[in-house]
């Protein structure tokens, strides 16, 4: 007899001979020939179906994340992928493993940090609320996720017409307004350009159409699974993967090597 | 100096300090806003745009491979996610890791197995090449890909949408027609409901767009990675993990369990 | 011409037609029939060969960290073995992925926690750090890495063991002394049992031996693959990953069930 | 009520409060300070404790396997964890998961053929096999699984020393025979060099501890989480992942790029 007895229940899918449901929707009929693949990822993430506004500002953000050319992420696919061209989804899946807080943590920061900020605001407005995030985050010394670029600057092109995809549908509320103000306040505190970058603008989006931060990192993976496919059948038709191995090993192994000369 | 010199080069994406290029098109003025996550996807996998016919065509696809329940890759990584719950990615890439041969690699083969019948049919109509087809895989004993389901049947119901979708759109022609026949001959030959299945459907529409039977398990895993992230938003509302694993910790290890008894 | 000329140097490994170098040494000489696994890791983890007293002690923790029975980790491999049986590797990976802060983390905040308390001691000694310690963690509402255990109490039948090895051999010094002062002061502190754990004791031992905080988690990856592998055999035997899966799937998908049983 | 019913059942571990067995072994009695790592893998493959002779040669081969300098994998490794360093189980598995086909199936093809070549010899010697299974692979114009080597030849150093070992202890039987003759004749039969390799005298040496050759991959699996676990330690201290990806990006992104050169 089994002392865990907590029922183990989902209503992602389940089927029967001639019906499949997702979400409680019937595949074959409200699904298949209906939905795009980003209205589809809404449907899986929200449990409901979005409406032309919502699909639209969803797919706007999921496109954002797919490609963002020679990342150590896609490199490491394109490695691996030569190593085990028979398991195209365990390269897929390695490259997946790179998207941590160097490079991905950052949208699911802003998100919560927006939410939070609103969830406790006490009727402060956007802009106090924003002076005293970034008088926080300075005072800890921390990064305020969700501002600054290194390449795009003084603007990331990505977070105005994010910004305007969501106006025109009617999902820029208050979450983009406190992005907006936190990005004010961060260039004026730094006296630098630190404009609001691709994954603030998400980042607002995200809680713009009621999608958790804990969830935000998830529309992030979605992005990068499309296009680490994409860098696959770009290795597939034009590999690169044999020469960036041989060039590296060839210059860590030359023989003016040592283990002391490696640094430990 | 180098003996490796094969340029390494890249048409996937790249950047200048006010733009982003993808697959050669401007990201913020051609797709932010304009494509939905499916259309982008057809991009990345083919350097082309689709027209309408080919979004819908390639969403109805994707959306189909998106959701299948409670399977052990959705377990998986539920069980990864209770173990890093820090690391969203990592438990999307273990549930992928297990995308092979049993229950992902059938659209491969039915996609391979349709292209190469077209390249070498010898003026040979759709109907002769099915016959050819389900008697030479009779005879080396092997499973014929994108046929049969067992709980599908006598009709899968996805096929029916997929190929009425296709129609729709000006995609159903040779691998379509060549694929139903080999549903046909394949069940007069084993005298048993052996229905095309949605994977046999996905292969020949992967073949009516122009894509390479190389890249079919691209799109399994695309989908694949979107159903995985639904599974991970679900458990962090209702999570199962813990259960499946303490229940199924206590039955392997009870007391009357020998080494020997585990069959070693 | 490149921007970017930072040499890429390694020591880990080259090879010449007739002789292989690990870490410096000749494969064939010095490792091959002389070193065991757990001292080809101490290798390559520290760039040195361990003397025997090391490679005891090295030994010991790795062999401890091998078999937790079935754990999330040895469930989630199994199941991607079931659906990818052709690339065992991945399964392995999978399971891997799954090593995060919930099971895995603790050995490596211990060996930090030890490792910043005696580099920043001004003279104190282990018993007064111990007290400072505690109290912090206290302070914070933070868990102290290292003590206390679920099922093995009063005492982690492991830390007894560990620590008798590192005797025997001349290496429980002061990280050692640190640790179970700091097991003491906890249990008394929170007025329950919270003896040292295996983690805990392990975290010292790496810190006795030289080896890192930040490598900490890499000998727990290193024996934990060795278990996965383990699994993955008795699975070839013995397989349960499909009874699991079946169980998993028929009970969540209950008809009775709907989205919003499943708590979204 | 469950329609599944099969137990549930493992011998690989389990724990009471104050005790803990692995594979029926009492852990802190018989296992820690006792055992290697590689004993220890051993008994988690076998179920068996390797005599003194099969941990020997056991230890010899996962040694052997651990290190290759700057593969596909080890920076596959390196760059995830450039983008997840929180993570370091994620990024040995990325690099697992690259041990595929290209380069690490063949110590499980060569162990594969040696033991279907002696279950089914009926009275044939070593040699008369050989010269079968040269013929046969010939014929088909496939590879011999653990012959040949790109850098090692006229031979491969590791094979000598790998046999020599095997012999001291009394494990160099039908398998090793089998093997080298197998060699004799590849050579012969293509008149060039082509050595027994590492992979062959490991899957040899498999055979002969009775390591099925299902099992063998996993062996190299172990040796391998090993050696990304070293390559990650250098990369701590001495970090090139930043600079092979930003040399690729940027030759990748060149502007003189397009689309089409990209070979697509």
């Amino acid at each position: 007899m089994n002392k865990h007895n907590k029922p183990i229940r989902s209503g992602m899918g389940r089927s029967t001979p001639d019906r499949i449901f997702v979400q409680g929707r019937d595949l074959v009929k409200d699904v298949i020939g209906t939905l795009n693949l980003g209205d589809m990822a809404y449907l899986e993430m929200t449990g409901r179906l979005p409406d032309a506004h919502q699909s639209r500002v969803f797919n706007a953000i999921l496109v954002t994340l797919v490609e963002h050319g020679m990342t150590p992420m896609a490199i490491a696919t394109r490695l691996v992928y030569l190593g085990a061209p028979e398991s195209l989804q365990a390269a897929v899946a390695a490259g997946l493993c790179g998207m941590g807080t160097t490079f991905a943590g950052t949208a699911e920061g802003a998100a919560r940090m927006l939410h939070e900020a609103w969830e406790q605001h006490n009727g402060a407005d956007a802009d106090s609320l924003a002076r005293d995030i970034v008088a926080d985050f300075r005072a800890k010394g921390r990064s305020i996720p969700g501002v600054g670029h290194n390449l795009h600057k003084p603007q990331d092109p990505r977070t105005a017409r994010l910004f305007e995809v969501a106006a025109q549908e009617g999902h820029a509320g208050r979450y983009v307004e406190l992005m907006q103000a936190i990005g004010r306040h961060a260039q004026a505190a730094y006296d630098k350009p630190l404009p609001v970058n691709a994954t603030g603008a998400i980042g607002a989006l995200c809680c713009e159409l009621g999608i958790s931060w804990k969830a935000a990192r998830g529309i992030a993976v979605i992005g990068r699974a499309v296009g680490l496919v994409g860098h696959l059948v770009e290795e597939q038709g034009n590999p690169i993967a044999r020469e960036i191995w041989l060039r590296t090993e060839e210059e860590a192994s030359r023989q003016d090597q040592t283990p002391a000369d490696a640094g430990r």
